[in-house]
């Protein structure tokens, strides 16, 4: 392999073979490549794309990188989630609990990331006590025992993924759909899991914009899924509007407690009972119809609940905080927002939220910002409600007023008012991928 | 100006500034920009190209990242001259000495370069004594009183073209026409002529294979000519054939002697004399019908030959060499290919024939190699002659009887021999640019 003659294939168009793409990325990560030479892959790839072969090829070098997790000492079939970010996205942590009340084994591994808020690692750690750096071994008993366990991803995992993605990021190379299938896949072979759901947001609040494009990377990773042999299934879901009302770190957690409690938002509830029951089939409980009467049954009787509380008492987290949410430290700042006229909410820039909401601090913006748990923003009404002057649109929370002030500004123009009301929107856009 | 929005617009077709690129420029010059995002924004440019007013600005940019020379204190129009490139190609030597004779002044700086054989300062380097560093008054003082001398080009000349080809020749980015053009273009603007002719070679000799290619280089550099108030014009010429019999060095020189005193090989001689004619019409001298008459008498009444005789003297070269060409070292080997069959050369793979060169020892595959003078091809038939069996087609010469094995295997099938004789051909092929 010379990188040379690899980034001329594909600079001109033509297929690279399995051989050539695992090498290289092995003496990417050896350092044998400079980044320069790689750069130069990279965009061509952007412009020249890769077809499923190269693809697999591409992911599998990745995954095999670095650690791969065994999770054979976990019994059963283990089902793993993704989703690729949106605003007020808090559906892990209540779908594990679901999956695991209904007899599914969830070993989910998270990041930390940059972003709107916390990752799902950061959410669980605004519940005082939690763990999120288990030894594999504690991880593994407590998937066995309860079901359900949520640790901090490995360092070790997918080295070559970290080492390419913090390239593409400085090589304005991130929107490449097959660059961004490879990424997440590569870290979901690596993490061990047998089943793959994936939540493919789209519109204003996902990176995703059109849902053209969504489709078009769930297909890409439902391919490289089926290369790798670990059957994947891709849900697209509606992120034009943020799921539930709440936005940040403990306003999240309080919301998924109220959801896992048979209560919360209906599209919070309703996106997730569907998550799970894709993540149940997927793990051979039931039919699809079945796993998602189950789903429901979960929240209703209070077993999705009590599998929260068991994780978290696992994980050292203080179940004091679930049963009496008011426990969460309130910000320092809080400041409402009121509706100036009368109409419907006819759309509203999801986006917009999601930078308000980092710059409330219930996000990062470099690696080692702190984040601030008591931060973010609760909606009081979304896209299709009814709004009169007067009423509160949008609660914004902060440790720092000055964040709120900017905020305010951020979020001036982020709702549309029309007269009428618009139509009702789906949560669940499309499914993709062959059944197990 | 951020590089990495640079990059992002690039790669989807927005337009930059003239200032993001003189920037760009500039900071990857002083190393505050990184290869891996200029590989990744050069890799863009391969896509996307660049249109012509972003093309000057970063042509000029590289023309000014380093010393520019003026060349005022030498008197009249200063016109320069460029080859793309190609096989057998002595034309520099010829064309300096007709232009000097007609009243012209060329003050040309030339590289080494890598390539199928030495630069035009290796070839001259072959006359002993020839001396290619000259001080800058020595140079203009050459030019003022004979009206053309070549010397080695500067170090400090266009830095950025130095480091930019560097970086796209690890990465696959060479054969990006609008790169190719500002790479050349910015040698010339920065090596101070007030005209430029551009001999742009096409055909299996040259790095254009394609005359539409070729077209649009020669178009695209014009171009840049215009904005930079450098008039300019490019003639599109044949390198489908090798010009002349002689390729390597001493064979070259010798070649060039025998054109100069009025005898030589007529295609050398032919396209001799029309790059002299335009540059002595972009010269102002006289009409170009005119010119050409100049250029031809030139040759002639061994006016021609004279200054080429000033100026090997002025710059220290052994005279006697250019009045008696049996003193030039003959190669320790050599070795004569027969034909044995009979018909027309119907076409020759010229390329193979550069390759041949440089394994003789004639050119130079990295920086450092040494070039073998007396190393070299001379080729008896060409393209369109008759052949019989047993004629010689063409001898090869090197220090190294291995090189000369080595060799014959990749001109095996450099000729193809058909039954008629094929069309002749036009050196000339096209003209592209204003008229001064």
């Amino acid at each position: 392999m010379r990188m040379y003659d690899c980034i001329d294939k594909k600079k001109k168009g033509i297929k690279l073979t399995a051989n050539e793409l695992t090498a290289m990325v092995q003496e990417y990560v050896e350092e044998k490549i400079p980044d320069y030479q790689m750069a130069a892959f990279l965009m061509a790839v952007y412009f020249q794309g890769m077809n499923q072969e190269e693809l697999a090829a591409f992911t599998d070098a990745m995954a095999a990188s670095g650690e791969k997790m065994d999770l054979s000492s976990i019994e059963g079939i283990k089902v793993d989630k993704h989703s690729t970010g949106g605003v007020g996205d808090k559906t892990t942590l209540i779908v594990g609990a679901i999956v695991a009340a209904c007899g599914g084994k969830v070993a989910k591994m998270s990041g930390r990331g940059l972003g709107f808020t916390g990752g799902t690692i950061d959410k669980l750690e605004a519940i005082p006590g939690f763990c999120t750096n288990l030894s594999k071994e504690q991880f593994f008993y407590n998937v066995n025992t309860i079901g359900v366990s949520v640790t901090g991803q490995s360092a070790k995992l997918a080295p070559a993924d970290k080492k390419l993605y913090a390239l593409r990021d400085v090589t304005a190379i991130v929107d490449s759909i097959p660059l961004i299938a490879a990424s997440i896949m590569s870290k979901k072979i690596a993490a061990g899991s047998d089943r793959i759901l994936l939540d493919v947001t789209t519109g204003s609040g996902a990176f995703m914009k059109q849902q053209d494009d969504a489709v078009q990377l769930a297909e890409t990773m439902v391919a490289i899924g089926k290369h790798a042999k670990l059957p994947t299934v891709a849900l697209i879901t509606d992120m034009d509007v943020p799921l539930g009302n709440a936005i940040g770190n403990n306003l999240e957690v309080i919301e998924a407690i109220e959801v896992l409690q048979g209560k919360g938002p209906i599209d919070v509830r309703e996106i997730c009972i569907e998550l799970s029951a894709y993540m149940l089939f997927l793990s051979e409980i039931d039919t699809l119809n079945q796993c998602k009467k189950k789903a429901e049954k979960s929240l209703q009787d209070g077993s999705a609940f009590a599998k929260f509380h068991q994780m978290v008492k696992a994980q050292g987290g203080d179940t004091k905080f679930l049963n009496n949410s008011s426990l969460f430290p309130k910000a320092s700042y809080h400041y409402e927002m009121f509706a100036g006229e009368r109409g419907y909410i006819a759309s509203m820039n999801t986006e917009q939220f999601g930078n308000a909401s980092m710059i409330l601090g219930a996000g990062r913006i470099k690696k080692d910002d702190q984040i601030d748990f008591t931060a973010g923003i609760y909606l009081h009404k979304k896209t299709g409600d009814k709004i009169e002057p007067g009423d509160t649109l949008f609660t914004l929370y902060s440790s720092s007023y000055e964040a709120i002030l900017e905020a305010e500004k951020v979020l001036k123009e982020a709702f549309q008012i029309g007269k009428d009301k618009p139509k009702e929107r789906k949560l669940i856009l499309k499914c993709i991928g062959v059944h197990p």
